[in-house]
């Protein structure tokens, strides 16, 4: 086969030489992922956010495809002995490629109202006969479609594999970390690809770096932390995302009304979100839906008679998010002050406010009774041992353990408004501004003019 | 005001000072670009140049700030001396951002099946009453309107901003050029903008680079010849353009002849779509229109009871795109020899195949009689006086006035398929090969085996 | 005054509008920095690093003229009100300029051994009459010399001129880790310099950061954390500047030597470098030095008949650096058992060894009392109050106070030599090896086989 | 072998595998080249271009290595079939690593003083038995300096290996195109060295390019043609090599003359220098030169008694170049006149004067019968046949076969100096300023007031 290869800014190039991988590309599934953005509403924040789970994919699968090439230098000699296996290569980058196929439009949000599961969809394509991503696998070798989706199910038996795809430096983190900051504009997302793939060493059951490149972790652990911080927990987009949760919510609720009192719904939502809000998807009609199938009942949900429903669908598509403060445990009990005066305001509090948490660990040690336990990074020395990476470096080890991120209350920005004369609210606005200082909720602060 | 800045990778931020320009950006005018693709179908080429209008009209607002604050070192002292009108910062700026406000989703098929002008629906948005972006520009200066409309239609009296806005080098190609060549990956649309920008000086009716910049002009002019030849012009993004085009004719199709029979046509589109397939569609419902409108549809006629509509939103979907040749005009004479072998093999030539030309011309001269005269490149001597770009650089001297480009032919990817024993068609196939050459359309050729 | 450019890596152009600055750099004392390298024999690790103390003395210019240009912005209105004093700008940009005017080659080095001091060289070239420097500045204003070498004695009452040139954030720094990772290669140097400046607000008494840009701050303070752990504390350019401090103590032995028993030394050093070695160095001879001084004395010492002498500069000029390994508070003590084995294989000890720390905190509170004391960051909240850095960062936080670096043992790389049979030495390099692990000096350690 | 890695700001890593090459990189005469500047005296003008020989030869070995692993795809399967020979590439990595070693100081004015050829001094040291580099090579493999040498010389039997050191698109030059680019800061330099690679093709006698990489070649052909127009041929660098040039003139004539009057010359020069005076120079002594030996002795003749000497040494080093202005076939006759004012204005025109032509192509076809024939760039078409660079890109035929650059008159700034009353020659640079405008030679103009 004659390589074919794409552009692409991250990796400068997508190098395709198994015609197994370009033909997977060409399935309608994948193509499917070009119309599903990588961040959701995260575009409403960093405006240039809006790359799409195809990009992300075809990067994880170059990312291991380096991999693969770089391993290849540590190929196993004889069993145990921790080595390569040179013959996963094919499992490695199929997993990579496919890992997200079962992501649908705004992933987040609609898997909370409509109960789905990207993980469980993903696996369900993979081995479902009908399925073109199926059938192409089958065509090459009958033993993948099993051998990927339980990479991706974490029950691999060949640990170095799964690491690869799933652990706190993994293929996917390094490519979405890498391609969120270059598309976002943020910055400190950067650190050295190359150089982490070149630090790689295959050990028994997993993946170690060696210990001269300690630098270059470092800075992976660091860019880690501040895309979680600056990007991800941005409490603007975490604003957008709640008025898209309650849209949906409410449409749902219409939905189910107009059902109960059995009025005629065809023309409520297009034909082809009814299974959504039916909860009876079938993977067929799962793999019609983009952002396009959202947005555009978005777009037409503008007009509803229902009032809520389009009030809310404007400030989704005309950018209007909920405001937030954020609360601590001390002073989470004054939301039920401050509640009465968002409903005094005139908003239902059911659609116009919200608590949401957002927390992460920068680098975590392997806690095996944790719930999602974490593989901990081991430094490989030079005499052969691994050293856990906290106990290296003085920059992660005061690092470790710590989280970080916040909790968050929603609102109206409407109560954030300055008092003009005449306007009916303003003691009702003027009063919830007492509860707020520095974007924080607080108890009465004695405001001193400034 | 406090300064608001946006985070963007092309220009690292874009700083807005002036109130009118936040608000401006916060209308549900300006917003409704987000979810329209700067480059409509390049993505299926570019996988990753999937960037928004809305990025690029703050783009060329931030190109155009910088301009502005370069150019005010260079202020007009006395009328007539060619000095930069400093009260002209405002137009400048508003006319930038706004510039792009009445394109449509897909524009380039869009207006062709649909006949819609964007620039004459920019036009319109800034003037109408009943939009916001109308009535923000009025709550700052009432002329602002008028001024704004008359600088996109190039017939505002200040030559120095309509210069700026459109002209060989403008701050809209600037930023499209920087901004395409990013988010495709493309590096060689890049160029130093802040070096062009400071080499800017304001002359009588228009806008002249210092001399010493000369590597820099050279570096802009080479990069558009490259952006031109290497993305905008990609055979294959207008085999997938072409059938687009061809979709939204069969469906356009579809509506009229079911207009005709005065069949009932609810669900054949959605409802907002059907002032296009009307041609009476108002601005109001204009602004409803985005990528979704379009691709939802897409998604929705890919089960058209139609095979040809369902056919070609499924080829536009799972990206197939028609496959091209070059043609020349000796060669030109041959496509009556292959159209029939085309029909023979069952494809209906008016939805499968397509005649497309693309050219361009790097750098040209003023002609004063051409349709769309080009106003040429200016570079000013150390002795203040000027002289014509190529008169000053061997390099833009040897590209000045070449047209460079091609026109092709495109018919379906099976007419090259390889002839497989039992193949029907294959005999069909083997003829139509036997005319294509290296990817260009010949006479009967003799191929010797290689 | 033209503008006059100057085309930087770093910062792109370096920008020149007052023609004081043009003056000062083309004066003899200036120009001279471009024969001094920025980091002495840094080059022998990361061989690019090869920039001279002219271009970061440029870089530090072109910050503070950046900054300079900010701060405008926040100009002093009333006196008190911690405004920025524009008048300041000329002593601001004269002060970043030349402030390592008084460098001489490999500065460390040459400091410890000839008893110099470059700040101390520094202020006299600017308060000096007979140096073209000072006239330039007393052209201009009588009041320069003695503003700008205050601003270099840290004594200046503008506190935050004093705070742009020498602070935990300061121009010479944000030059010098940029400029040093731009030519090192270490990209980890890196931080956001243009958002540092947009983000600094005039304080009474210093400058202060917008508490919305912490997340470039925290970037700034991991990337010095990291060039000083990777690049400035680097073990094997620390072995090639002890061979450099050794071989010029061995030189200065020599001539002391001589002069005691009056033998001619007219051939010994060249005339330039003599009144070195007689402690009695004045500023015009001081200004005749540059790095060839030292360099070409080292091309002709290879011929030396003091074989001491002759090796060692053998070992600088071809790149033999001594080794090392880290030592602790612990096991310093077995020091005492392996230098008899390093005199016991035939290297004096005198200049074969030397112990070496290398020690710094990424970030630190204002602690009074100490030496040198740090002023603190303070963070600008949205109340106009100040917020010190760790208290609004859980990552500085983790890092404040937090000493790192190391103590190290160099010694000649002969005795990490392999054993071969027939090496008479073997028997005691084997010995000595037995006393290291992973780079580190141990206690007898009891090898496996691995 | 474990693998070394060498950060490289150009090429982010620089490899090492084979033994051999470490071992040639520790010799004497490979590390000399840390001691001499890549660009000789262009930091004078772009201050930030002060990278060694060393770095370039380090680069265009890490290219060819890439090179050599990306041919490995293409090996021969049978002789003559033009495919790369595997067992080429340790002859084509030494080639690489070593083709500079031969250089002096300020190598282009050093070979036209004191007659030495670098190309020659190249293979001499290579085939040199008292040379490190020659013992490492035989250490290895005896046939080894032989072939590194013939390489060197272009009689190499293996055509390929010759292209790839030297051609229109060589290792070497792709390595200083990106290298000059970096340091100096002149961003027109770079192109897409990665993609340039994966575009190589064997074939007989050559190296081809795929056709589809034509961006890439285009964009390489236009930053050669800007690093020559922009750096290479600065008039700025040029006035002080003929500085540089005319000092060392003015040195050999006062050592010749001394011995021809038979004066002890022991302090005149540093003992190193003295065979290069008598032209005399080994091996040995050659490679006891750097550009520390000829700073520094400029360092001192800066106090010479000669007047000339101390006043040239004294502007090459406080950098006060000679201007120039540009002449043509048309105004060369001028010079006849304005070479009296400037004797008349007290400057000795031998010292103070000088012409100096810079011309070079783009782009080239082979001619045969050219005294440097240039082999011509060979696209290779999907078909496998062979088609001629220019013929495949309108934006190459306009740049083939056109020269540029210019001749240009230098002569001291003093003419240039504007008139003020009461100097003396003030007339007489009146006059000289007749025959200059906009930095070009030119007959009597007639200026009009600006």
């Amino acid at each position: 086969m004659r390589e074919k290869v794409f552009r692409d800014p991250v990796h400068n190039f997508i190098h395709v030489n198994d015609p197994l991988i370009l033909e997977l590309i060409d399935t309608r599934e994948f193509q499917r992922l070009r119309r599903i953005k990588q961040l959701g509403v995260a575009n409403t924040v960093f405006h240039t956010a809006e790359h799409s789970r195809f990009s992300h994919s075809l990067g994880v699968y170059e990312v291991s495809r380096q991999i693969a090439n770089h391993l290849e230098r540590f190929a196993s000699q004889t069993p145990g002995d921790g080595g390569w296996q040179v013959e996963e290569r094919r499992v490695l980058l199929v997993a990579a490629l496919l890992h997200d196929l079962g992501h649908g439009p705004y992933s987040h949000t609609f898997e909370s109202i409509f109960k789905t599961n990207h993980e469980k969809f993903t696996q369900d394509i993979i081995l479902n006969k009908t399925n073109e991503v199926h059938q192409v696998l089958m065509k090459y070798d009958e033993k993948l479609p099993a051998k990927v989706a339980s990479v991706i199910a974490k029950t691999y038996d060949n640990k170095q594999v799964v690491a690869l795809i799933s652990s706190q430096i993994d293929a996917d983190r390094m490519d979405y970390l890498l391609r969120d900051a270059y598309y976002s504009g943020a910055t400190y997302g950067t650190f050295d690809l190359a150089r982490i793939i070149h630090l790689m060493r295959p050990v028994v059951d997993g993946i170690a770096f060696e210990q001269k490149g300690m630098a270059t972790v470092e800075d992976y652990i660091i860019s880690r932390y501040q895309m979680y911080e600056q990007v991800y927990f941005h409490p603007v987009s975490r604003g957008i995302e709640v008025v898209l949760t309650h849209l949906l919510d409410r449409a749902m609720e219409l939905y189910q009304d107009q059902q109960k009192k059995q009025i005629s719904i065809d023309n409520f939502v297009t034909p082809d979100l009814k299974p959504l809000f039916e909860y009876s998807v079938s993977i067929e009609q799962y793999l019609d839906l983009d952002d396009a199938s959202i947005l555009e009942n978005i777009n037409l949900w503008r007009h509803s008679s229902d009032k809520v429903l389009a009030e809310l669908s404007m400030r989704f598509l005309d950018r209007k998010p909920l405001k937030s403060i954020e609360i601590s445990p001390k002073t989470r009990h004054y939301l039920s002050k401050i509640r009465p005066l968002i409903e005094e305001a005139g908003f239902n509090v059911k659609y116009y406010t919200a608590e949401n948490d957002s927390f992460d660990t920068a680098y975590d040690l392997y806690h095996p009774e944790a719930k999602h336990a974490k593989t901990q990074i081991e430094m490989l020395q030079p005499d052969g041992s691994l050293a856990e990476l906290s106990t290296q470096s003085s920059l992660v080890k005061a690092l470790t353990g710590r989280s970080y991120g916040n909790a968050r209350y929603f609102f109206p920005a409407e109560m954030l408004m300055e008092q003009t004369t005449g306007d009916l609210m303003a003691p009702v606005y003027q009063e919830f501004q007492k509860y707020v200082h520095n974007g924080a909720l607080i108890g009465i602060y004695p405001r001193n003019s400034d």
